[in-house]
């Protein structure tokens, strides 16, 4: 029997019990698969939980739906990071897309889903589907114009992530929207990480006109308490009407009544945001 | 240096470092306060957090003031458990509140709150407040039709707690409300602990009339998502209309955006509710 503990700062950690762990050494990173009694099989990279079989329903459904209800067709779609598969699994639940290509830089990590996390890596290999092994930041310079919605799925802003988390970067994901495109990304845990999650709604404000902050429970991230902000230029990503559709999708976590209330946030949260 | 884990269940905890532990056994229980970098002090008994002076505003704010707020005009109010005094402290928020009365089992915890932990128990001897070391279960049994709201602040339902969870429990309560009096109650985590959840509310329907179940995020807890109940006979408590004293409160958490969509639940935790 292992014990595995994340530390979410130097002072407090989760810890999970697993009974099986597999270890892959990629260029970049180090890759564990766990096989937990909790969570099921649980992904993590350099000390990181990134994704586990239980509860990554809720990351993924909150991350990829607000983003695609909110543009009116959303066609091409992009996500950066996110190899595990989940994202893409849940861009696919929308008819109007025709077009996911999926940004990873690290190989290892969709081999790794799509041997061990089946569930979620299911759809990486649908016709739709486009991979590119390659840098997020790198990849963006040959795209411009063309995307209807980019996702920022990226993991915490240190290492090799944290580029995707400056006002450059940004500006690059803007420049590869199109004129009324939609960015989401992750930005991290207010509670524990009020710092990385300042600095990216600060920059994100300085590139997009409108931008929303919106939270969910994610039990295996830090705090559990976990953020997304989604922006445009040009679509009111905050005041868009809940369309009929969201009925329609396939869910376990995100419904009408989330979408109602995306942007309803706890007090000190709207202050930090206010602040950034 | 120590690392303190509570064990959520068998397969998962959270893992907090500590400077320093003071323990006092009392009769009922193990009653622990650590000195922690990240939470600074912390509540635990018999190896449960019960409150941190970090978040515990949370918690508190999140427990009392909805059920204050659902009522035209609270002035007698019970709190059952709640020993650290910080639903106390939320409930003299409200100035239509002339009566607080306390009880709480073990004498030992308002002891150890008020020495160690003075930013939560800071109100427990203010005039307005009346403390019965107490069972609550007996305590019921002497003040039939007598309070506007009644808080069940109550640890997890094992051991000394277990029966604050079942339904002649609830019936006493009720008994113990004015006819338009409102219960609220915490229901621990509906993803870690979705057992207990499920059977507090389905006994709380079956002796309530208008039933309403809130989360708000508790780092501190298992899953950190966290459940209230709150329920009446008269009042529908779901559909009130915000007053606007919720803005006069001060509050760290809780606030207009969070009373708007109090019942704003995840698609799971509805499906939950719905079998329950």
């Amino acid at each position: 029997m292992i014990w595995f503990t994340e530390y979410w700062t130097e002072n407090v950690g989760l810890t999970v019990k697993a009974t099986e762990v597999k270890k892959i050494k990629s260029k970049y990173q180090e890759i564990l698969i766990l096989e937990t009694p909790e969570f099921g099989k649980m992904l993590v990279i350099d000390g990181l939980i990134q994704t586990t079989e239980r509860d990554e329903y809720i990351y993924h459904e909150m991350l990829v739906h607000p983003g695609l209800l909110a543009h009116p067709n959303p066609e091409r779609v992009l996500i950066i990071g996110g190899g595990d598969g989940g994202s893409v699994r849940e861009a696919l639940k929308h008819p109007s897309v025709k077009e996911v290509h999926l940004c990873e830089i690290d190989e290892e990590v969709i081999i790794a889903a799509e041997k061990y996390l089946p569930t979620i890596s299911e759809k990486l290999r649908d016709p739709k589907v486009k991979i590119f092994i390659e840098d997020g930041n790198a990849f963006l310079e040959e795209k411009k114009n063309y995307y209807d919605v980019i996702f920022l799925d990226s993991s915490d802003p240190v290492g090799a992530s944290e580029v995707l988390f400056s006002k450059e970067f940004y500006e690059k994901v803007k420049a590869s929207l199109k004129k009324d495109g939609i960015m989401v990304a992750q930005t991290e845990s207010p509670i524990l990480q009020e710092e990385y999650f300042k600095k990216a709604i600060s920059q994100i404000k300085k590139v997009f006109r409108n931008v929303g902050v919106y939270l969910a429970f994610v039990p295996t991230y830090p705090s559990g308490m976990w953020s997304f902000t989604i922006a445009s230029d040009y679509i009111d990503v905050v005041n868009t009407k809940r369309p009929e559709k969201v009925k329609e999708l396939k869910t376990k976590y995100f419904c009408d009544s989330i979408y109602d209330c995306l942007f309803s946030l706890p007090k000190f949260v709207q202050d930090i945001i206010n602040k950034s």
